[in-house]
C-alpha cells in the first residue's frame, strides 16, 4: 500500500522541468458548459449527465496531458452527483496518473484527529488517490498533523488555504493583529513551520507542504513569497478569476521555481472563447492549454 | 426537488421538544472499533468491512432514535472507502429519515462560488440529502452565501465552524487583533449577521445559520452565546473528548434553547464501557444514548 516514492516536492518540481511550464489544469467539470457534441441529446436525466462527464474529463485528460505536469481534479463538482460522482472522481484519479500527470485532488478537508486520519485515508494515501490534497488549515496544528504524516510516509503533498482568490477573503483572512499582521500571513507562519518538518523537505529544497495563494491578489502573493520560502505555491485565479501571469509571477522564487499555477474554465470551456472560433471543442482545449503554458513560462524565469 | 418545509432551526428545535433531549448521535464508524459481534469473522477486505459498518450504522440508528431527534454522520469515515462508502454515508442518511430522525451531515465541506454550489447540491440541497451540514467560513461571505441560498429555499441549515473542540484549535482560532478581540469572536460576529439573511430566522427567533463550538471551552462558549444570540450551536467534544455536561450548558439561551449537544464514540462504542459490562453492545449503546440524554437535560434548564 504505501509505496515508497521520492519527496512529492521534487516529483512536482520535475515534472514542471519536464513539460516546461509550471501550470496545472483544473478539471471542473459543469454539465451546461460542456460543449454541444459532449451532450447528451435531448434531456438527460443525472446518470446520462455523469457519464458525459467522465467522458469529457477523459477527452480533456488526453488532450492537455502533453502541455501540462499536473490537474486539479475539483471534487465538488463530482460530489453534486452523490457516490456516482465520486467513483468519476477517483476514476479521473487514475486516468491521470496512466497519463504520465501528477494529481491534485481540489476537496479542501478540514477536521481533527482520528477524523482527519479518515480523510488522508480516503484521499491522500495509497497510489490510487491524489499525489497532493488541498486542506483548510482552521483546526490548527493537529487537524493537519494526519496529513502531513501521509506526505513523509507516501511522498505525497498537501496544499493549505492560506490566502483565497474569491473577492470576499478578506473579510476572515485580513483579520490583523495589534502589530497589523494578517490572519493569512499568521497562518501562511504555521505552514512554513509545519513544512520543515521531518521527511517533508525535498532534495531541491522545497517542501511538501505548500500553500494556495490566489493570483487576484499579487501584492499579498509577493510578500507571502517571502515568509514561506520553501513552499511551493499553488495559485489559482488566474483566467477566468481575473488573474493575470504577471500577478501569478509574484508566487514564483526568485529562480522560477516554487509555484505552479492553475486554470479550470478557460482551458476546459475554451470552445466559448471567440479567439478559438473555428476548432473543433479539443482543439480548442489544446490551444487553450498551450497558450495557458506559454503565457505563464514568459512571465517567470526559466530555471537555471 | 426543491420541496418546500419549515425553517430548519423551528424543526430543530421541535424535535428536541419532541425527544426531550437537546443531544444528536455522532455516526462515526471505524470497523477497528466495532463490537466483535459486528466484525467479519477473520480478515475482513474493504468491501467486507464497509458491509459491516453499514451494517452496524442500521443497527444504532435503530436503537438510538427513540432517543434522540438528530444524528451526524461523520463523512470522513465513510469517505475513507471511497465512492462505496460514500454510497454508504447517503444510505446511512436515508435510513435515518425513514426513522424520523433529523440529519446533521459533518463534512466541513468549503470553496467559491460556483464550487460551494457544487457542494451544497451534493451534501444538501433536496430530500436526499442532509437536512443541514457542518461548513468551513474561511473564504468569508461568498464562500457561505451557496449553502445558505439553500437553508432558506429549502429549510436547509449550515453549521459554521467557529470554535472547533481539538487541542490546537487556538493556533488558528485565538489569533487576536488590536482590542484583544479573537479570530473565533470575528467568525462569530460574521456568523451572526449572515443568519439575519432573508428567509434564515424561523418562527422561534432562531435562525438556520448556527454555529460549531466546542465542549471543550465552556468560558469561550458562554461568551459566544451572547455574541450570536439567533445561533443554533452545535456542540462537539462532550465525553470521550472530555467535555462535561455543564461544560455543554454554557452553549444554551437563558431558557434552555438553542443548542444541540452531539456524543459519538461514548455511545457507539459504549460496548468497551465497563459500567455497560454485560449489557450486549445494542443495549450498551441504549443505556449510553439514554445517559446522555438525562446527563444533557439535567445540566440544561428545561425549555418553557
Amino acid at each position: 500500500m504505501a509505496e515508497q516514492q521520492a519527496n512529492f516536492a521534487d516529483r512536482l518540481s520535475e515534472a514542471i522541468e519536464a513539460k516546461g511550464a509550471a501550470v496545472c489544469v483544473g478539471i471542473d467539470p459543469q454539465y451546461d458548459r460542456l460543449p454541444p457534441a459532449m451532450k447528451a441529446h435531448g434531456e438527460a436525466d443525472e446518470p446520462a449527465r455523469l457519464a458525459k462527464i467522465a467522458e469529457f474529463c477523459w477527452q480533456v485528460l488526453q488532450v492537455v496531458a502533453p502541455h501540462t505536469p499536473a490537474v486539479k481534479p475539483q471534487s465538488a463538482y463530482f460530489e453534486a452527483y452523490g457516490a456516482p460522482g465520486v467513483e468519476t472522481y477517483f476514476q479521473v484519479v487514475r486516468w491521470a496518473h496512466e497519463l504520465g500527470l501528477l494529481v491534485i485532488g481540489d476537496a479542501k478537508r478540514n477536521d481533527i484527529g482520528a477524523t482527519a486520519e479518515a480523510y488522508a485515508a480516503g484521499h491522500l494515501a495509497g497510489p490510487d488517490r491524489p499525489d497532493c490534497l488541498t486542506v483548510n488549515g482552521y483546526f490548527g496544528r493537529d487537524g493537519l498533523q494526519p496529513f502531513l504524516d501521509v506526505c513523509a510516509a507516501q511522498g505525497k503533498g498537501v496544499f493549505v488555504l492560506v490566502r483565497t482568490s474569491n473577492p470576499s477573503a478578506g473579510q476572515v483572512q485580513d483579520f490583523a493583529d495589534a502589530t497589523g499582521k494578517k490572519l493569512y500571513q499568521h497562518v501562511a507562519d504555521m505552514v512554513a513551520e509545519l513544512g520543515n518538518g521531518d521527511g517533508l523537505v525535498g532534495r531541491g529544497g522545497l517542501s511538501s507542504v505548500g500553500a494556495v495563494v490566489g493570483a487576484t491578489w499579487p501584492q499579498e502573493a509577493a510578500e507571502l513569497r517571502t515568509r514561506m520560502p520553501r513552499q511551493f505555491i499553488l495559485v489559482p485565479g488566474y483566467g477566468a478569476q481575473g488573474g493575470t501571469a504577471a500577478d501569478c509571477a509574484a508566487s514564483f522564487r526568485p529562480d522560477g521555481t516554487g509555484a505552479i499555477v492553475n486554470a479550470s474554465r478557460s482551458v476546459l470551456y475554451a470552445h466559448k472563447d471567440k479567439q478559438y472560433a473555428g476548432l473543433d471543442w479539443k482543439q480548442a482545449v489544446e490551444a487553450a492549454a498551450k497558450a495557458f503554458a506559454a503565457d505563464i513560462a514568459s512571465a517567470v524565469k526559466k530555471p537555471k
